[in-house]
């Protein structure tokens, strides 16, 4: 591997992003198209930066067909801080919310609701330590909650919802961080989605948030300015400076995405690419998804081979040919292939080829 | 003017980057150093981003010449979501706060501040529509406060504080935004220090929080946690995914700084860059300056000719060769031309040379 090679990076986040938007960056970088500035260097509220801001969102809006009930916002501190200002805004409505446990990211919006309203387990994947998916039957949502709250991808445990829950009525609250653009979405369904913007979107530092304009009107009174949904609304996501840069690079994304044929496109791309790391662990003798198969996640496929030794070998001998992150988080243990969006089929190919070869080389 | 070159841009926020930080970043962005990634592609837990991270937090460390006291945070939501962060974390040891209203943005904090305790104004320069900063003798401090706020530079009046007020041992928390880094500040003599990175730092989506450590305890029990100073110095900013590419852009920023001599070399180049404006200002018969004297900012010239159309005249005149964002805040009118640190001594050099000629060619 050259050092001026571009590696395969499988981070789970912040991770890969299409090379010809970066390319297109750097090319941009001291003076957009005639300009005689940076993206970086804009005022928020100059009529050159307003039309890369309503072009994004229009795209957006466009791209996951986001209906007129439904306003983007774009807000900073990732979907961490949409763990606090979800309930800070919904859970009002009455005093309650029920959440799904599938995984760390949910557990984390859970706790961080408890401060806010009366907060129930609707489900949960902990018994078999959220190898899993509820299925419908076992999840349980109190009528009189003001939202249902689930994460659509657990990153660390490689599952991922396979269905859109019924909640019989309450509304549907969703972090979507690790798979939003890879599948279509009937955005009608939901009240909320929220999705930090460092796995498929963009550089860290934004949450895109499509809210139903109509759950408004519930708010804690010390809701920070900034975590309010309603003045989010109100201002444009301008009622200070947004990050814009970031949401630059989410427009050039959103430019590339329509070249891969939009979500529809996308959704053939990574079920293609997880068939093959899939089909890869159901043929190997040596690797084991750690996700059951039902629940299996097409964005991060989590894999061990029982053997930490194993394990650590893998994981060395892959960086050496140009395969990165591929360490498992600590829950888990073993490997994590994260293969969102922008990963070429071509790294997806070759890692298929090199667990092979591993595998031959270490019987 | 060809599109293909850069203007002065004399933005008030976002606003002109150093050029050299620009084009590194440019050659650096679709491969960093060697790495195969983009520094936006980066898990903010590898050890390339670590060493970037760390290194651009010991840059600012020793450039600003912060004490072991106190800790430096890197938090996203601006300026604006610190207006929450201080009282939410600050007003709770007594319960009572008091501001200094020098202008927009000091109230803005101030306002924000009364939903999480008892509030007073400890001077407010309203009375003279924020031409001036209070005198040291009209600064009414309680004693009893948790901590005193002011707004270090006002960039939409253009003034700028002269002097470190003196609260009787009330802890300080200021908000420098928009001076920050272009003068020397004895760090050790403030609670806490917090600043938007927009102006003299970075792009816009980090704001910089410089705590002494010894505050922490007062936390308001609904604070969300990406808010709460003591989550954020217990995970050295990293309890999610910080906005890494921003930081890295600092990271760039506090190298370029070095080389201009650090903030004793930027505060003798920003000074001479403000004197070569007010100068002009002061001899000519048009133009006027709007802030007192004793009170101008170094970084945020405002003036104007006292007729509107000529002042919209200038602007348009002036944007046709180059000087772009010249045109002044609503709520003063007129001009402001921001001189951050960034901003070319030619760039400054060149706009009064066309001031003056704008004003013969006017008469």
């Amino acid at each position: 591997m050259m050092p001026t090679e571009r590696i395969y990076n499988f981070s789970a986040g912040p991770s890969v992003l299409p090379l010809p938007v970066l390319e297109q960056a750097a090319s941009e970088m001291t003076n957009y198209r005639g300009s005689g500035m940076s993206v970086m260097e804009m005022s928020h509220r100059s009529k050159v930066y307003i039309n890369i801001f309503e072009e994004t969102k229009a795209d957006l809006k466009r791209i996951l067909q986001i209906p007129d009930t439904h306003e983007i916002l774009f807000m900073q501190g990732g979907a961490t801080l949409q763990f606090s200002a979800v309930p800070m805004n919904l859970i009002g409505k009455t005093g309650k919310a029920d959440y799904a446990v599938t995984g760390n990211f949910s557990g984390l919006a859970m706790k961080e609701a408890v401060k806010y309203g009366d907060v129930r387990t609707a489900c949960s994947s902990a018994d078999r330590n959220h190898t899993y998916i509820p299925a419908q039957e076992d999840i349980d949502v109190s009528p009189d909650a003001s939202y249902f709250h689930y994460c659509a991808n657990n990153t660390i445990y490689g599952t991922e919802w396979k269905y859109v829950p019924d909640t019989g009525g309450v509304t549907l609250v969703c972090d979507m961080s690790s798979n939003i653009l890879s599948v279509p979405v009937d955005v009608s369904k939901y009240g909320l989605i929220y999705a930090g913007a460092q796995k498929n979107m963009a550089p860290a530092g934004t949450a895109v948030v499509i809210v139903d304009k109509s759950l408004i009107g519930y708010e804690h009174p010390l809701t920070p300015k900034l975590l309010s949904y309603k003045i989010m609304i109100e201002s444009d996501s301008m009622h200070n400076t947004p990050a814009c840069y970031t949401i630059y690079i989410l427009g050039l994304v959103m430019k590339w995405l329509d070249a891969q044929g939009g979500v529809e496109g996308m959704e053939k791309i990574k079920s293609e690419k997880a068939k093959i790391l899939y089909d890869t662990l159901d043929e190997s003798k040596m690797f084991n998804g750690c996700a059951e198969k039902a629940s299996r996640s097409d964005m991060n496929v989590t894999f061990r081979t029982g053997d930490e030794e194993l394990d650590a070998k893998f994981v060395k001998e892959a960086k050496q040919e140009g395969f990165e992150n591929l360490k498992g988080h600590r829950a888990v243990g073993g490997m994590r292939a994260s293969i969102y969006n922008a990963m070429p089929m071509e790294g997806v190919q070759k890692l298929a080829a090199f667990m092979r070869e591993f595998e031959s080389a270490n019987k």
